[in-house]
């Protein structure tokens, strides 16, 4: 029943986390799905299934209606990690060593293959049949959309010229359709008009590439007390991020060659790198322009926010979380 | 339109070429897709679509209207055999390199993972929309079991004993749980009665398995003009197959183990090795018990396809092909 009140973050991630703790894979065989139990367990925050959540929220109360289509997102996103630790031959994912580091490869590839046919297992868990096959056309939209952005991202790294809108692209699938889809469906769960689902698809999508720019941001200019990962680790690892690529449309010819040559010459100081890189972006300004790109898709988002046909109150909670995913909490 | 006859068996495979050939993966990123196209490309009987197409057709004329769900199948198939080629490391597909070989295990996997989304896609274009919620659970639980025998199959591997039972049950969801659900959809689509799908997906599931023990058999006893692969291919593998695993069973203490010799003993002479386990098969005569349980599934699968409550004349082309699969073509 409805209890005619709004759920607040941390009561959407408690109820969240309840869902999935009452729904472990227990079936057999063990090899098979102790992976995936792992994987969920290593925690997150649950950040693709709450937006969701609250993206039903703005529309009625009961949101435990949407709570298979919250684990299919959650599920999807750990599916899509999983495989990628293994092509990126990552070691660690939260702090924890990756599935196929733990459990081997070919487990790691088959493990996700099943995680993925278990998104649609729980998307079709929905209540209302009648929206399934639209939930399917939008996460299937979605689920393909990632995987090409995957492939681009992979591109890149052999590319020796990458435009800043293919970069732009390459985040928008890779990251920012899966909040969009998620949000979107929530919001048709919760048997929202057409237009405001949309609105609501658009705000997620402007969000999510501006939350990926910011994390390009705080790579460089974090504080390392506050960034969860290792300050300077795309400037480490040569990635293309949108720092590197607009100091590299930004800078004389010089510039431009020290940055090449920083990026593509085997360093054992990665102080002396990240130092040597930041200097430039510095030279260059690039955070201004960084920041100005971000705060464009923040006021797109929240002009599709403002567009919503609900009461202002009701708004107020996604508000807050973006403000906090952006690092303003007051 | 319909055009009220009997598909043949060429016909079929006919329209479905024709149908893989106007849906080409055409978007970008062509690196995603192009091992996409390459693996679809390499052919192969079609038996899984074909088998949907025969089964709608048992119902009704318009066959075209199961072509995406038959897509689906074979997208679906396809996919497991590009990420289990990438397990077993095999470098070779119908012939070819395999795709992990032509195009990198990343993108393997990348393109496998992106298939097998297509799966869904495929079935979404089903015209009948009511139905979609049934077919994706239909596909859903074939798609899962396909994975856990899968890594049952990878269990057995390095399992020192497994039971005729468990090998049964790793065929059965590796092999004929797709012929079944693929059967299944075909008839749903086509309209059929609940009664007259669940047969005909029992004559799937058990013609699957009785398929997969003659694919044993003629691993051994095979005529090497006629058996595709390479006869004695399972032994030089060391293949916990239905007669080593009979023979494990019926043979003395002393014959057990010179099996389990041949089979733990790295070996230079390939012909040596597979007559020496073929002696050992042939001392306890498993070929006709192999023979037999065979004969058990054909027997069920047959006694399904009678009861399937169509007239005679519309089953005799599943007859037929059932024959052609058992080796028995007159």
């Amino acid at each position: 029943m409805s209890n005619r009140t709004l759920h607040s973050i941390d009561s959407l991630q408690n109820v969240f986390q309840k869902y999935i703790n009452e729904h472990k894979f227990t079936h057999e065989p063990q090899a098979l799905y102790d992976p995936v139990n792992y994987i969920l367990s290593l925690g997150g925050k649950r950040l693709r299934p709450v937006l969701l959540l609250m993206s039903y929220n703005l529309f009625d109360d009961e949101v435990e209606r949407a709570l298979p289509a919250a684990f299919a997102v959650e599920i999807f996103h750990n599916f899509s990690l999983l495989h990628d630790d293994i092509m990126d031959e990552a070691p660690l994912r939260r702090g924890k060593p990756a599935v196929h580091i733990k459990y081997g490869t070919n487990t790691g590839i088959l493990s996700g293959d099943v995680m993925l046919i278990y998104a649609y297992e729980y998307l079709l868990k929905t209540d209302d049949k009648t929206i399934v096959p639209l939930l399917f056309e939008l996460f299937n939209k979605v689920a393909i959309e990632v995987c090409e952005g995957q492939q681009y991202d992979m591109n890149f790294e052999t590319q020796a010229v990458v435009e800043i809108s293919a970069y732009l692209k390459m985040i928008e699938l890779k990251t920012a359709v899966l909040l969009a889809g998620g949000m979107q469906m929530g919001a048709h769960i919760a048997g929202a008009e057409e237009a405001d689902a949309k609105h609501i698809s658009e705000f997620a999508r402007n969000i999510g590439i501006a939350f990926q720019l910011q994390d390009d941001i705080l790579d460089t200019y974090g504080d390392p007390e506050k960034f969860g990962k290792k300050v300077g680790g795309d400037i480490v690892q040569n990635k293309k991020t949108y720092l590197v690529l607009k100091t590299l449309e930004l800078a004389d010819d010089t510039t431009k060659e020290a940055l090449n040559n920083l990026m593509s010459t085997p360093t054992t100081d990665e102080t002396a790198k990240i130092n040597a890189v930041k200097k430039i972006f510095n030279e260059v300004n690039v955070r201004s322009h960084a920041e100005k790109i971000k705060e464009d898709y923040l006021k797109i988002a929240f002009d599709h926010l403002d567009a919503i046909n609900v009461p202002n109150e009701r708004k107020q909670l996604l508000r807050q979380l973006s403000e906090q995913l952006m690092g303003r909490e007051s």
